[in-house]
């Protein structure tokens, strides 16, 4: 019906958004138009506000609204210390955990070959001159520990050696309070592997 | 830090979202800034022509960019039948039934007490001038099967009863294709309950 089409348009647009299907769309937009108006019309101003603002950081490749973040620009972080990982929430919760005060690079993904991400698509080159610039002394790690992101470490450990730089990775094990009893094998398996003198 | 405002801002506008928790607002918004910039665009803009345009149909109450939407004044339906549904997107899934060629009236809701949603939120009164037009013989109330739907039924039953109209209530029973050892109890004893002559 023609006059559906707006409605059509905006339950269609929801659908950009990852893991929103076409229910999931349908209910978000009744909800808005009944229930929430004002957050609809808060929504399409902070996408606009945001398309139009925010860059990539020169330094860490993480969204900006400066040529470089403020965190890359702070005097307060060690560089000597440059943290790698795959998507800018790892970075948030990185920082979470107070117990990290060097820099950061941000992929923006990881190593997927089915899905045509390479070292290229990546542009693992802009990591390899930030590494470079003479001030950083240990490249740590933290792509997620799944496949994609232990192929993602590896390739950048090999790529970092081979220039001479310091590279490690974050541990693997098993969590905080977590139970034996209770944990996947290969998790225990990998905890017994990696154990450490006590 | 203030340089994050905009996607601190983005981030928070998308919790807008029904069912969108802090996570998830985090990974739109990533996604629509590296990978689907023109779905962002989209969407910005569809949100803002929808809160522009759409209105409430002044006949079945439903989203319409008209005063009455054209389902309403197709002469190819039946006015004497009114089928009442919770939301639009019942009216969907009873017209993707092709099973019924009435009209509509959408409640934009259910009765919920601990809410603060009674008769009055869901105007009640209009659906009651609706349904008094003249042409309607019979109004179907295809609320849901929930409590709240049925509670809503109801109500609208002993409502439309007084008034002398002729209520009807969709079916209650044991989904087709469902097997009575996979069927929860409360669904096959309603199904015994109102078990029909054959």
């Amino acid at each position: 019906m023609a006059a559906l089409s707006s409605l059509d348009e905006l339950i269609g647009a929801l659908r950009c958004l990852p893991g929103v299907g076409p229910k999931s769309a349908q209910r978000m937009a009744y909800h808005l138009l009944q229930h929430d108006q004002r957050g609809a019309q808060r929504l399409s101003l902070a996408l606009d506000v945001a398309l139009k603002t925010l860059r990539r950081c020169e330094r860490c490749n993480s969204f900006t609204e400066a040529e470089v973040c403020e965190r890359c620009l702070s005097s307060k972080r060690d560089p000597a210390q440059l943290c790698v990982v795959e998507m800018p929430a790892d970075l948030n919760t990185m920082e979470q955990t107070h117990a990290y005060r060097g820099l950061y690079y941000v992929l923006m993904g990881r190593l997927s070959p089915l899905d045509g991400v390479g070292p290229r698509e990546l542009a693992f080159d802009r990591l390899l001159a930030r590494a470079s610039d003479g001030l950083v002394r240990e490249v740590i790690l933290a792509t997620n520990l799944t496949h994609e992101g232990e192929a993602t470490a590896h390739y950048l450990s090999e790529m970092l050696h081979a220039r001479g730089i310091k590279v490690s990775r974050i541990a693997r094990g098993l969590p905080l309070g977590s139970e034996l009893e209770y944990s996947d094998a290969a998790s225990v398996a990998q905890a017994l592997l990696e154990r450490r003198d006590y």
